[in-house]
């Protein structure tokens, strides 16, 4: 079967996959801690999508929906994803995955907020991402790219 | 001269240096267009803080003063800085300027939050820093530690 994007399920195997990534902190160790703790069941859902290649998880990001009363971005305010953790694994990279994650969000049907990492600027752009006007007080420092179905 | 933290003023000479550090992006690039817009003047105090070697800017962060009316992170509530854009230059690790800007940052009278990079979780915790509790809502992925003056 061709690698595709599916949605994350919170069990020991995924918590297990996510430590091969990077961008591994706090909020896995608190989704494992839940997990041991009963606190979630097995297999809950999760904010994360990622593509499989024979059995191995080798891209995931995360995606999670901002209430548009919270929405600072967009004009006028709108229901939207906050995009993150996007990341391909060492000797995955190179077929398309991240691309492939991003047009999958795209599809959710709903505008699109990330924070661009260093060097990642024309893969944004080349997928129809816009950088917002920096607003010192909102953005603290980070690097918003929006995308809108509409636009 | 013992190189020693001190705050930048945002001048052309400070956003050339700028750009040979990697997370240099819309806030950099809005500062630029401000100064050439005359919207601040020369020498404006901005938020970063820098380490000089021989005249070469080698290391920088960043903190912003978030009211305590926002703070989400300390209990009571309190205004806080939050430390961003921690950065050597590659060639100037390993003399300890990371940790001089940190201990710089506490020596400003607020505690401070920051979010931790993959691999930096060491580094802050050698400095007194701790983990939070993971919250889905408020941090979003982030990988938030905080550090208090009085803790």
């Amino acid at each position: 079967m061709t690698p595709h994007v599916q949605k994350l399920q919170i069990n020991y195997k995924t918590l297990e996959e996510f430590r091969k990534f990077r961008e591994n902190g706090l909020e896995e160790l608190s989704m494992l801690e839940d997990l041991k703790a009963d606190l979630v069941e097995d297999h809950t859902d999760s904010p994360f999508y990622g593509i499989y290649e024979e059995g191995k998880l080798v891209a995931r990001m995360s995606l999670y929906q901002i209430n548009e009363k919270y929405d600072r971005y967009f004009e006028p305010p709108t229901t939207y994803h906050e995009l993150m953790k996007l990341e391909v694994l060492p000797g995955y990279k190179g077929k398309g995955y991240g691309a492939q994650m991003v047009q999958h969000a795209k599809t959710q049907g709903l505008p699109i907020k990330t924070n661009v990492r260093l060097g990642a600027q024309d893969f944004f752009l080349q997928l129809g991402f816009k950088p917002v006007k920096y607003d010192p007080v909102r953005d603290r420092g980070e690097n918003p790219y929006v995308w809108h179905p509409e636009a």
